[in-house]
């Protein structure tokens, strides 16, 4: 049971991966909620406090019926006529929902090897369509990735992010199939895409080529370059993801890039915007106590009548735990892990301050099933915790007998699966270290700690483009997006953000889905609903997102 | 998954029973094998060094190739001549293993509510052929119970206990069908029965009935008038075994008896025998940690970031867990537990003084695979924290996400399944009641303690007829049985041994079977080990237990 990171290995579960994650505070509901039967796809969604006043602009186009939103022109400067290609994206739209369709009709699972190499294949192909014009595929040590560029002769280059791996599905959770792409009517928000992928995270990413067919198709070129890393194991926590992006030849391109880019769903269902400047960073691992490994107790299960003379591998275990956290099992331990913390800056505090005043506490609890934040903190305090603590979670224990009642054991080996999250400037690398060289220190250099993922904390600043593009494009369109320091939860951004690229990333894109690793996930087609977009006009924010890149300094 | 004690809850495994547990110093490392694939059923049981001088007498039986044990007479006063028993045990052999074979052929598993009237209706029938005339189905709030008396006109009457429920099997574990009772021939070891409950009840018990009916086929009476009691409940922790025997008329009727006994085969592969003057009590629970009963933490797991701000039942769980014993995990700290412990007494420490003497520590700590005993004790001492001190154990711990791999939730709820054992002058309630207020008076009375099963300690005097007339007859064939004041592991004794009924309560019996709760599970019956007894040898030792009992004051 034990897991090393090992080249091929695959870890089943994601590590946390910003799609959805800005449903909540830091993370959807819905991740945790595989499995479940009935997630609420939809209404359950809105955590946030709706602005006071809706200050929101939303132009009807000319399709009837067809809820388009015309960006308004006024707050780009220089900016061309994009009116031909709004039409092009109200005629392609029937093609551009068969080409998500096409796509997630194509199930490729990591973590069950199925259909990983046909789902790379038709990507590369899907890329292709769209205009890129080197595409290829990149061998690793597990799943292949794909890199692609495109030259539209523009002045700058901009790096996409793209992943083409979903998570494991229990189809008989799902009102609609898996596969199946559907389209359904959901009230109250309209018509939506079911399927594995939908939101997370094919529907944003077929929807940003849809904005590229329709510049192509408006005779447009696309007004910044391309360099494309895309991967089929962002679901599986992305261990071979380095072995892509630092290639010679990609990390040669990547560094003509002025910053990284992912296409995003990031509105919730009142419309509103969350944005990180960074995520943090994650190691998780399994603490395992083992008789044969500690010398001591039994090397196999014995009945347990026998603890009184035999030491017991799962109290070692235990003892072992209550070191690495304080009596409340709230602030971490462990020796010199958090050394390398830096503090919220002053910047930093102030969009908390912002985001507290903004969001609302009674809401959040209630969608977390929390009635309390450690300490009793004030909203603001737990704000700033949940996103500059590094953590020391119990994932899962699981020692000895596990079944329905119980067993007359003593048993040989326990196990306790932990989550590390980190935080600037600490790396993965160092955390496991201070893991390691604390117990050794405490009498517990027996446990093995074997890291099955993770990597270090990502950080993007305020002032990079891909951000200040996002931040004025969604300001446009009047919603003024709450931003935070970073994601509670982590993505591999370090890959980009990290040496030796140091290239901001970040996420953009209007639009509305969920149930990203839950039944029923979804992606909004046709919104009903005035405060999300649907595809149309999630691909107009990718068009305006681009233009407003080309011209951000 | 929390289970209170509540009239018909099953508790699908058995809390301990002391069949199959004298294989070793305290308990059947077979029963904790269950579900092991390919368990050795023989050769690696003999975990006792043998006497350093073999001094055990078999005699040939008359039949060819069939070992029967003729016991030696000039041992009991006014012996009866008892070859007409004797022949009549070996006339009856075939139809003996036939009656065992039907029995076994019929599943009655109490976990799995299998076949338990159908086992009971054959029990009864049994016992009626075996010469029982009054024999009643017992309702409990459980399954049905068994009360049956002979009166064989005899100035004294002895009670018998009988199980007739067996242990689950997984069928795939097993080189013959564990309902086929096939004989098959063990090299060493002789002819077998292959078959669940071969061991572990049904053998002996057969045995015990078979002996019987040969004492019938040779005119005689049996020397001593019966009070049995039965249950189908002993594989689940003997729930309602209290509803059977406090009836009036049963309580009644074991009050007029001198004592109760257990059909056992209690011969090691070495032919050594292990007899234990009691056994410890116990008490298997789940302590239970959950978001919803602590008020803190979430109430459904939430994504593993949020430990930043948000408390966790997991941690909450191993706070708790670690005030229940010393730091080494080895004494139990809860407040009041031990406070009642009666310590061992000069002739108790004398008994595992001897048993120290004549046991092999290398062959102990390599058949249970271990190195140390706790504290790194002598062995004397370590047979004396075995039979003398109350234990905290866990049995099992599961709490959040227990598959391979990781997964990112901060878990709502979290399971510690422990096990106490309790000695003299503890009681299964008290212990419970010292454990809820022990959590309670440190912060974690939030924590639920369901407790599953279990029962008090049982105690049998040394003087007591059931145990003076076992060791007379164990020596007669020159097996100098090792004493030990109490089995480390449990069996419902308590419900004879305590009030009001205070009887003693033994076990006894020659022959040979292993693989209690495990894949091929088996009795001996017809033995080419000159150490052990088949099923005739054992039928002989029954035989000649009873006359001694009859005239053991």
């Amino acid at each position: 049971m034990s897991k090393r990171m090992e080249p091929g290995r695959t870890n089943p579960e994601q590590v946390g991966t910003p799609t959805g994650l800005s449903r909540t505070l830091a993370a959807s509901a819905s991740e945790v909620n595989e499995g479940h039967k009935n997630t609420d796809g939809g209404e359950s969604e809105s955590r946030l406090r709706r602005p006071p006043v809706d200050r929101r602009v939303f132009l009807q186009g000319a399709v009837a019926g067809v809820a388009a939103l015309a960006l308004p022109r006024q707050g780009r400067a220089g900016a061309d006529d994009l009116s031909p290609v709004w039409a092009e994206i109200e005629k392609r739209h029937d093609e551009a929902v068969a080409r998500l369709q096409e796509w997630i009709q194509q199930p490729s699972i990591a973590a069950e090897n199925r259909g990983v190499n046909e789902g790379c294949d038709l990507t590369m192909r899907l890329l292709r369509e769209a205009g890129f014009e080197k595409v290829t595929k990149v061998p690793t040590d597990g799943q292949p990735g794909i890199f692609a560029t495109l030259d539209a002769g523009a002045p700058r280059t901009l790096g996409l992010y793209f992943m083409y791996d979903v998570k494991q599905v229990d189809p008989s959770e799902w009102s609609s199939p898996p596969w199946a792409a559907a389209l359904v009517d959901k009230p109250g928000l309209g018509k939506i895409l079911v399927g594995r992928g939908a939101v997370n995270q094919k529907g944003p990413e077929a929807t940003f080529l849809a904005a590229l067919h329709a510049l192509r198709g408006a005779g447009r070129k696309p007004p910044v370059n391309f360099v494309l890393v895309a991967e089929g194991e962002e679901e599986i926590g992305s261990p071979h993801f380095p072995q892509i992006v630092h290639r010679p030849e990609v990390e040669s391109a990547l560094k003509g890039t002025f910053g990284i880019f992912m296409p995003f769903a990031a509105q919730d269902l009142d419309g509103r915007v969350t944005m990180y400047l960074g995520a943090k960073g994650v190691v998780e691992l399994e603490l395992v106590s083992s008789g044969e490994r500690w010398g001591r107790g039994p090397r196999r299960d014995l009945h347990s009548s026998y603890k009184a003379c035999v030491d017991s591998p799962a109290w070692h275990l235990v003892e072992a735990l209550t070191t690495l956290v304080s009596a409340d099992g709230n602030e971490p331990a462990i020796e010199g892990y958090v050394d390398k913390v830096r503090p919220l800056s002053a910047a930093e505090k102030a969009m908390v301050a912002e985001a507290a005043r903004r969001l609302d506490e009674g809401l959040a609890k209630k969608q977390m099933g929390v009635d309390h934040w450690v300490h009793d903190v004030s909203f603001e305090e737990s704000l700033e915790l949940l996103v500059s603590r590094p953590t020391v979670n119990i994932e899962g224990l699981v020692g000895g007998y596990t079944g329905p009642g119980g067993k007359t054991i003593l048993p040989h080996r326990a196990v306790a699966k932990l989550d590390l999250r980190l935080v600037p400037d600490m790396t993965a690398a160092e955390a496991l270290a201070a893991l390691k060289a604390h117990l050794a220190k405490r009498g517990f250099g027996d446990i093995e700690a074997n890291m099955s993922g993770g990597y270090d904390p990502t950080s993007t600043p305020a002032d990079s483009a891909v951000i200040r593009a996002a931040t004025s494009v969604y300001r446009r369109v009047q919603i003024d997006p709450i931003i935070l320091p970073r994601l509670a939860g982590s993505w591999p951004g370090y890959v980009f953000t990290g040496p030796p690229l140091r290239l901001p990333a970040g996420h953009f894109g209007l639009g509305h889905g969920n149930g990203a690793h839950a039944p029923d996930e979804y992606y909004v087609i046709e919104s009903k609903n005035s405060n999300v977009q649907g595809m149309d006009g999630a691909a107009r924010s990718y068009v305006e997102y681009l233009y407003e890149l080309a011209q951000t300094s």
